[in-house]
């Protein structure tokens, strides 16, 4: 049976400088009840999504842009892809403050995308995200320590998300973000995270969702560097899409 | 076998007046990985949330306040509860547009939520909150519009959600939101609604996802008339955890 393509996926880490940020005020009403006067333009209903359609997979693109700091090492994040199933896509994110202890924050992120990778089809991980992150971490033999998010989509079009710490993802469909992880922190920018050392977070730290995916869908993954610094309207924006939902823009 | 109450959950329709709005910076960093020197403090890894613990449920808490101007009639949000199973939990926000054309407002998300609280065990159902939509609706003859939100908790922990338009879900652990829905709209102000005209969204629009919740979350949904007007962090403080995770203050 022939795989559908889902989306375009952009696997991105961004750094973006310092700009003096920029202000933003969210929408505050008086209304507890929406506005518009019905019937109210819409997407008819004679072309809904598909709920029972066509098997579905990934299609990927990605994108590294190191810290400018951290460009000569390669930066400190690591990631992996894999079509088995309807697609895998994972994002670790090397913990900065490693290196203060000269050790190298990227050999762990490297090192849990690795294994991670090697056992995408491992028997006893049974194609769960969250089992994944176990047996990654539990084969990780590098010091430091990582955040992470790993996403495994069905083909049935169940994407199954497990994540420690402030890797994000999010779906996009027909130019609006219809779902979004939470970022997991102890406190401001100390994110929970898989660790060598006993004080970590674990698998069972992670927090476990699902979302149904439609064809034409749009996944945007990435570290913190993307989503702290990138609004998720301008991520639209920079995906952009056609009337089928095709992606035709990438971030770069 | 007895059910464990999973948390205190606060059914919400807020209408503030109008304060002028706060204005907030999102975070701006130009590192693109975590900053914090490890070993972190942390969650003991000794005692995570449980993975496979006693059976969940919610247990309930409600508050309906609805704006100044609406107070006379009740209001046009509707909302119900139920004990099924883990628990079920629905929001529906009726489309205040249609007072123009002379139509109570309220009468299709109230239908709507009736017809829906009497579907919750319905075979054909199968406890499926996208095919509760999608019958309950069926159900109703009322003319009008809604956006709705229905949540179903299966014992085994697993909350699963289908939304159409922006009512909202948070699910709150240890003080910190660590899942989200997100809105479906047209544009600005204009959810994705059912209706009682064949221009409105249907059951196949929905966004559907899931979150797995461990003992002691703190669920909040409501309609737009919270989430616009509360931020998430405002949220989470007027909630209020206890070491263990047992909810001790509500919104109101």
């Amino acid at each position: 049976m022939a795989a559908t393509a889902v989306s375009q996926y952009y696997l991105s880490f961004h750094s973006i400088p310092e700009d003096g940020g920029t202000w933003r005020r969210r929408r505050r009403r008086t209304g507890s009840s929406v506005c518009c006067t019905p019937p109210v333009p819409s997407i008819p209903s004679s072309s809904p999504p598909p709920v029972v359609g066509p098997e579905l997979s990934l299609s990927f693109g990605a994108h590294v842009i190191p810290h400018p700091k951290k460009v000569e090492k390669g930066g400190e994040d690591a990631f992996f892809i894999s079509s088995y199933n309807g697609g895998v896509v994972a994002v670790a994110d090397g913990v900065s403050g490693w290196a203060e202890q000269n050790v190298n924050p990227a050999l762990f992120s490297r090192e849990l995308m690795s294994k991670a990778s090697s056992l995408v089809e491992d028997e006893e991980v049974s194609y769960n995200p969250r089992t994944l992150i176990q047996k990654a971490h539990a084969a990780t033999s590098s010091v430091g320590s990582a955040t992470v998010i790993i996403a495994m989509l069905e083909k049935n079009g169940t994407l199954k998300i497990a994540s420690v710490g402030d890797c994000g993802l999010r779906v996009i469909r027909k130019g609006q973000v219809v779902f979004s992880t939470s970022p997991e922190e102890h406190y401001f920018d100390c994110p929970y995270q898989l660790s060598s050392e006993a004080v970590g977070q674990t698998y069972l730290d992670a927090t476990v969702s699902s979302v149904e995916l439609v064809k034409g869908d749009t996944l945007v993954i990435g570290s913190d560097g993307l989503f702290d610094n990138v609004f998720d309207h301008e991520i639209v924006s920079a995906v952009g899409t056609t009337s089928d939902g095709v992606t035709n823009t990438g971030i770069s």
